[in-house]
């Protein structure tokens, strides 16, 4: 390992005003100031630096983490795994099926009885529109209420392993694997990265990446182009979010009505499907009422509007109108390849196959993104517990 | 930290006599001495005194708890999953769905197959009458019986997380509770608590937890009333344990028949609902038998049934009843709360959020007496063990 | 403990050749030298030895064990969990229910996004012929790209839980039983095996036993008699192995018509139900055709062809022609017993009884023979990794 290069990333973080993450929560990334991000890429890193030099950071001696996950995840669940296990943290599922959670158990009851020992709770909720976040609320403050009323030893950070709003450990991973590829926070002034809609024969998929993805890279001075068919916008609160960044960081966000325009001179590209903010809202009032029939007559009408977006697919010649005709590709995967995972979809079988190595290093950043997360709201000074780390030099095997 | 008080606290425990701990189960609080019980409640408060001090009492480097889950759980399960991970154990759940127990194997096998490297199984097994209890014994003598016969390397410590008969986490984390709100076990003598049957619209509730209580609280010299309508009794068998213990401890045991007799001047109540035992006892032989029918018609007879009893709950008026009109109120959650969880529960709204607080708080202590359980059957100097983690001093985090 | 022993065992351990093992995988015992089997055996020992003396062997400060059971599974979860433990590494379950996998996930993606930071991946695979082995070398040549296109900082290691061909911590551990029961490695020369058929009122038992055995037990110059009622043929290419081995190893490989002449002088026998070759190939399209009625239609055909053969159990009678009428049993459990769990199976109740230890002692190496698969694989001078964990000398307790 390069020593100068950890002593310098620690130093370049013990210099950042880390004012408000030590003890609190990872939910929006627009929370967060400038700084408070920059740390989590900064530790993030440090912390992928230590393992692959197998020095490990396990910081805790033992500990526990409860991970809630309100949807299927792959990905999301073995990277929340993978970083509580780093720092030395053991995950409990916390199942709602096998709980008692439907005997009459209010949110914050369940929050207090899984965190008397339990020093992260990670959680996956996107499924109902309004509800997520909501919801993880609620539990940020049960145990803020639990820890000052001296019923939890310890306050448990909640960290937003996707909500309905925002998938923050995604869309920092994303950010993370951008500073990487060009080179630095900084690169990234002024690069162009097209957010856009892709067709997919699948429907009701969440509106967190997207909204995450404009909330996040309008912050860094971006060129950030957002396209989507006639009807598939998303949450004006997030749209807004985005103005304000592009503004006050001195780039750009425009809505754009067609891949192509996104697409014109671009540096990145992340096309991607999802459901119209207002088929979501019916979907969750139908969820909730339990109206089966209702959310296939919504189905149909969406897959077939769907269909009438067919076009909308990331294929080589709108490559080709990209910066050098090489944009880079991202997704947050799994991807509806064309006649790979189906026959029609968000991106054509020859691109997704070029971009696919880069694709999974994007993936890989999220471990140390969700650890990164846990590790500035549990120790006061990172900088410091870091070095220590750094001089202890205890071998991960 | 108070130095002082946790080199008391030890030393108090080394004036116990731990007679049969070492290498021993827990299933029922009966079985224990009194100076057995006492030492649980003094190494769960250690344990807790010394985690909350940043001290790591990890005393196992490696080894496998195992849990079993016949009944669906929230508390229980992360408080075996804390206290395990607190000693430095990892939880190894037996999802009896996802294993080959119906391919004919028997409890002596399957019971030996998981134990080769396991120190500790947790059970909760509760719905059927005479099974629980009965299920756990197998499993301990076959564990014994494989350790003999050297197929086992160690002797796993069998924890009793919730039976037919007796709830002994639970209603030793209640009597922590007493101890640490009355001032010390000592104290206990001669207050009065109510265990009381509390109307609840669903059925089918374990016996255990008032099975229990009267059991445990008895112990004391407690003046324990046990109210509850005409035909909803207990076990015979543990209500002659009751009888005796108070005999024994100079307490008293008394049988009431309504929640007003039994909350008059106590100094604590825990109402809450449960099943009359001859209506467990059908519904154990209708869920054997398969019976769907039987059991939907049991069910309505017994809803109508606690629907005669629908004024046995704990609110203001009958509250102010009890010494000084502050008894502790206590329930082993979830409760059922009339207007929150239900139209007309055990509890009346108010009266539970005046204690919401206290019940949290006695809930806080299971992972603890959970620990304690494990630590006093792992060692056989538990004192002398607790001194070195106390002057090793390694930080949990 | 005894010094001498384990310093020898480290010795012996150093003086072979582990040619392939570092960073390898373990999917079939054929795949594997002489020497490499002969390591495993040593370490398992030397792991279970350490543990046993109460010195923890835990070379991991922290990592990730992926386990994907595709069948049920009680003894090899726990095995793969305590192994994993033992070492070090926390165990996150591949549910594939819970994961995205079934939203158009390629097998060398989800490989490679459960592997950022796992050192082993341990898949049980068996239910579908032609499936499982290719499916694990599928998950083996993802990671192992991923990791040449530095996507994963290292290469997991998999650890083949049972496939379609082979189970090799079974066969592995069930010969490490044979060699301390009969005084070493170089004792079974000579020692015959029966490994033959047995009748169970059950259909579709995987194959990978009995193929597993014939596999491995040639290779020590055994006398293998195979035996099995026509038509209840394994797939050939694991005869040809057989065949093969039993030359080069100066053993013998007969496949015979009855358990009679299997038996008839044999020292050790394995008498375990499977279902025939091509009924387990028609059982493969039918469930891949989602078949239903064929699936139920087979079963009956099977079932019915089952039991002309259901004197095909092992007995007194026919322990009695065994050498010296005291050949060991052996079963890789559950087993059908007869009485027991099932009106006629595949052995008596007394032999299963007189041999219940023993089989319970075979299955107890399996944890061991995990572990050091596990640990061949990840270290490249075990024998020098060895002797610092014996000399650290940290308690496991």
């Amino acid at each position: 390992m390069d020593n100068s290069h950890i002593t310098k990333s620690i130093q370049a973080l013990a210099d950042l005003d880390l004012g408000q993450m030590y003890l609190n929560d990872f939910f929006l990334t627009w929370d967060k100031t400038d700084d408070e991000l920059a740390a989590v890429f900064q530790v993030a890193d440090i912390l992928r630096t230590l393992r692959d030099s197998n020095i490990s950071p396990k910081v805790f001696d033992s500990g526990l983490a409860v991970s809630l996950f309100r949807d299927h995840s792959t990905r999301t669940r073995f990277s929340f795994s993978s970083a509580c296990n780093l720092l030395g943290l053991s995950v409990q599922d916390l199942d709602e099926g096998k709980s008692q959670i439907a005997h009459g158990e209010t949110v914050r009851e369940t929050a207090n009885m899984i965190s008397f020992l339990s020093d992260v709770i990670g959680i996956r909720d996107d499924m109902y529109l309004g509800a997520g976040h909501t919801y993880m609320k609620e539990v940020a403050q049960a145990v803020q209420q639990g820890y000052e009323e001296k019923v939890l030893p310890q306050r448990p950070t909640l960290v937003n392993l996707q909500c309905d709003i925002d998938h923050p450990t995604q869309t920092m991973s994303d950010a993370l694997h951008l500073i990487k590829t060009f080179g630095g926070l900084d690169q990234l002034k002024g690069k162009k990265i097209a957010m856009t809609w892709a067709y997919s024969p699948s429907y009701g998929k969440p509106l967190s990446v997207p909204q995450g993805v404009i909330g996040l890279m309008t912050r860094f001075g971006m060129d950030v182009s957002f396209a989507y068919p006639e009807g598939y916008n998303v949450m004006d609160e997030v749209v807004e979010v985005a103005r304000d960044n592009a503004q006050k960081s001195g780039g750009r966000f425009e809505i754009a009505s067609s891949m192509a325009d996104a697409f014109k001179d671009a540096d990145i590209v992340y096309p991607k499907s999802w459901a119209p903010y207002h088929v979501m809202e019916q979907r969750t009032e139908l969820l909730r009422a339990g109206d089966e029939k209702g959310l296939k007559d919504l189905e149909s009408q969406c897959l077939e509007n769907n269909r009438k977006h067919i076009s909308w697919e990331c294929n080589r010649d709108l490559m080709n109108t990209t910066k050098g005709g090489s944009a880079l590709y991202m997704h947050c995967l799994p991807a509806d390849i064309t006649g790979v995972s189906c026959e029609k979809g968000e991106v054509s079988a020859d691109v997704f196959d070029q971009y696919r190595v880069p694709q999974y290093i994007q993936a890989g950043y999220k471990p140390y993104v969700i650890a990164a997360m846990i590790f500035l709201s549990k120790f006061e000074n990172p900088a410091g517990k870091l070095m220590e780390v750094f001089e202890n030099n205890t071998s991960r095997m």
